[in-house]
């Protein structure tokens, strides 16, 4: 039965049919010149996307995986490490990191807020006091299960003057919002294929500083799958030191292709766009918004349903009735959400579709809601920020 | 250029047309009934071919993930392993170990020879001597980089018998030749998706026993990504704990379904017969087979070029000149051997194929080969096996 889905959960995202196709072709060797290039070139393109002249390490894995090299590649059993956690992925990250060891001490943030840089500079200083010095900060980007967009700029800030580690998880983040790996110091970071990039899951992308290879030569924590070091050296010789997940690879080039045509600002333009737009058909309806207006993510928005709709049935009506897949909350939050994602290769008349079915959706459980309602809204939304948009470049006349 | 290669390394290998497709159907969720019903169905395949009642689960990773799963899950640092290696995978899964902690001897058998089922009897006696007992035993099924079967059935026998944990690497030996995990008594197995499975690589399996579980139980050794018990509890729910390269087990799926029609005894005699076909293709050209005649594995034949031609400048040649992918030599067999994938989607065709490419690129060395010389022999051996498969059973008339 031909049931296309918009398929809008915060990863794996839609991916372009020019992208499958490309994932489709025949298969290679992983060890001749074919893939050298491909390892290359994706290599390269990352590194423009990623804003780092550092290494961008390909791992065979989903992002965990990656946190997980994050992790063992840069610290010791016993190292202090502070981890602000703000949603699911903080507390994964937090976990990840205890399964190794680590001297781990977890800053929560109430979910839908953001992680503020005052609390990191206020924990970091109380740590000074003291007797052993913190090793390393682990702080989420993008924290999915909440759509809240972390001020990584100015955390940043804060961890460099701290002169500390700073592993970041932008799984989700990446390529959806700013994020300058050099130009901020960040010294860990990991993304993966799934999410903005628009390409199918397994590949973790991981970038090193030079920082975190000093630390990695201290590292005494077992390695071996995920000893970035292998990958390092592999990749000098165009490979990857295990068989890699080549036709995600071959996915990714041709995703990272598209997304060059369109421009890294562009990128980043359309998801903040649609995102605001994303957030005033939701809150048309008469939803309420999870997140911190201020902080909320351009890749996914948590909302709560009407007080009588549990969060499952809405979800389970807007797939079967509407071919609309949404997110339900996770961890703490599993039951109380629902969580549209709007990330990668997103365009306005996915927005509108998911919004349609929502509305439909809330008429099936006798919801006081016009048919347009939110679409409207975000129409309006969307349309004012492209007058913006084109009121800031001098006109063509 | 329409330059149609025939991909005869040992894995990735050859991915049927229609295996390609499925892995370019739309996205889906992994977190929604079509994935869990797809993982189920993979599952439930895999635990067919693998002729086991046991845990089946799959890992986005390589092989040597898989690998490294199996280490983590069962092992603590410190315990007394024993690990027999006649090749570089067999190195590879030793060197994992170590990286673990692990109080790992190994046992080195030559290259080109097979471990011997007393070899393992003795070493396991010897141990007892000593006064710590050994927790585990691991061996590779199929060594990829020489081209021999271990006897992996005998083997477990001793294994058994000495009532120890029992870790093979089958990456390259599952699908292609004989593997009876629950008869056999192998407690942890590791096979990988782009091997004889004939799917793109991405996907790690790995069998898991009660023997094996209950050694979790006991295992500190730390684990996050890779943590099995993740797997089996996610699997009860139809998902994984992360995001898995689910495009990769759609793909198996696929692979699963065109295996199925084949048959996995009709499947071990293709590649017992095409595996003979090439060495006897291969020795009628003058070149010398690498591995013992008697344990001559059924995935992959070892060989040594002529001797004034350069094993890279042959593979070259190849590649370059006659669209043939073959593989070198691997850790300190590097330079010296010459080595041809059969696993897999393999069929008489490819290896009339990589013998006529041999042949003609042998002549561009200069080589005294006539045009057919490897092919007759090849077609002579493969004509024996058919006459002799149907003397086998009753006549149709």
């Amino acid at each position: 039965m031909y049931r296309p889905q918009n398929l809008r959960v915060p990863g794996p995202t839609f991916v372009p049919q020019a992208v499958l196709a490309a994932s489709a072709r025949p298969m290679i060797n992983h060890r001749g010149p074919e893939f050298a290039a491909l390892l290359a070139g994706v290599t390269r393109a990352l590194q423009d996307f990623l804003r780092t002249q550092g290494d961008v390490l390909l791992l065979t894995s989903s992002g965990s995986g990656g946190m997980e090299a994050a992790i063992a590649n840069t610290l010791c059993a016993g190292d202090r490490v502070l981890s602000f956690s703000n949603g699911a992925f903080g507390e994964r990250f937090a976990a990840i990191a205890k399964a190794y060891g680590v001297d781990l001490r977890r800053i929560d943030v109430p979910y839908g807020r953001a992680i503020e840089p005052d609390l990191v500079r206020d924990e970091l200083a109380r740590e000074k006091a003291g007797k052993d010095g913190v090793r390393a900060v682990i702080v989420t980007h993008n924290e999915t299960s909440t759509g809240i967009l972390n001020p990584l700029k100015e955390i940043s800030a804060v961890v460099r003057e701290a002169d500390k580690l700073l592993i970041v998880d932008s799984v989700s983040g990446a390529g959806a919002a700013e994020l300058e790996i050099d130009a901020w110091g960040i010294d860990v970071c990991i993304t993966a294929s799934q999410k903005a990039w628009g390409a199918p899951p397994g590949i973790a992308m991981v970038t090193m500083s030079e920082r975190a290879w000093k630390a990695y030569e201290r590292s005494t924590l077992p390695k071996a799958y995920f000893d970035l070091m292998s990958y390092k050296t592999s990749l000098e010789k165009g490979q990857t030191p295990a068989t890699p997940a080549n036709t995600v690879v071959i996915a990714l080039q041709e995703a990272l292709r598209l997304m060059a045509e369109e421009g890294l600002d562009a990128i980043l333009r359309r998801h903040r766009d649609l995102a605001r737009a994303t957030r005033r058909g939701i809150a048309a309806l008469g939803l309420s918004l999870f997140a911190d207006e201020a902080h909320a993510s351009p890749a996914v928005t948590a909302f709560r349903p009407p007080a009588r709709v549990e969060p499952r049935n809405l979800i389970r009506v807007l797939r079967d009735d509407y071919n609309t897949i949404i997110a339900p909350g996770q961890g703490k939050m599993d039951g109380q959400l629902c969580r549209v994602g709007h990330l990668g290769f997103v365009t306005l008349t996915d927005i509108v579709a998911f919004l349609s079915a929502l509305e439909l959706a809330l008429r099936d459980f006798n919801q006081p809601v016009e048919p347009g309602q939110g679409i409207a809204a975000a129409l309006r939304a969307y349309g004012e920020q492209q007058q913006l948009a084109k009121a800031a470049v001098p006109s063509r006349r």
